[in-house]
């Protein structure tokens, strides 16, 4: 494979905002609040000004059960947020400072708590 | 920074499905078909079983004009794509075999194609 180019953006976030039916078993990172935290990092950053920093809106990442969820490119970093003080030490600790949350941080080899990671659905 | 962790996914892609009014002059990648695209793409991953590929939709990833755009991380290699036969050579050469399809890769130096690729909207 040929070296990876430089990226378009410097820091890529995706944070699930899938909506499962309200009884559905994993529950979803949308019935936990993520639309309104969404919101709220993608007018953080704004403020900020961080410089090649993209806020996007993901499909269900299949991470429900520790959801809300992000994942931050291309470092490939997973997060839980819970809050907008949780949203802001993503963007000011880890984005801003080069510093990944380590409390917030969810394990990548924890492979069980979704149900394929293999899977292609959305 | 510590150092990355091992990924959640080998391969995470994200296809831009949003949708801006039909007469909007940067055009939008579902008016340009992406959501046709992005379904075949899932379905056509599903059927490969290719290990630790997930396939998203995403909100607006600003590079409207050039869409329907996907990005791969954590390479980080974009591309357009039109037709399903493109979504295989991207699913067969890159994601399979590890080939990146260089004729339907997007520049990532060609800054020019996005309003403002800090900006941190959806």
């Amino acid at each position: 494979m040929s070296p990876d180019p430089d990226p378009f953006y410097r820091v890529h976030v995706f944070c699930c905002t899938n909506r499962r039916p309200e009884n559905h078993a994993r529950g979803s990172c949308a019935a936990r609040g993520s639309v309104r935290l969404r919101d709220y990092m993608k007018a953080r950053a704004k403020e900020l000004a961080l410089p090649g920093v993209r806020i996007n809106s993901a499909g269900c990442l299949d991470r429900c059960e520790v959801g809300p969820t992000v994942v931050v490119y291309p470092a490939g970093i997973w997060y839980r947020m819970e809050s907008t003080e949780d949203v802001d030490a993503i963007l000011e600790g880890h984005i801003r400072d080069g510093r990944p949350v380590t409390a917030l941080m969810l394990k990548n080899d924890a492979k069980d708590d979704a149900k394929d990671n293999a899977k292609a659905n959305e």
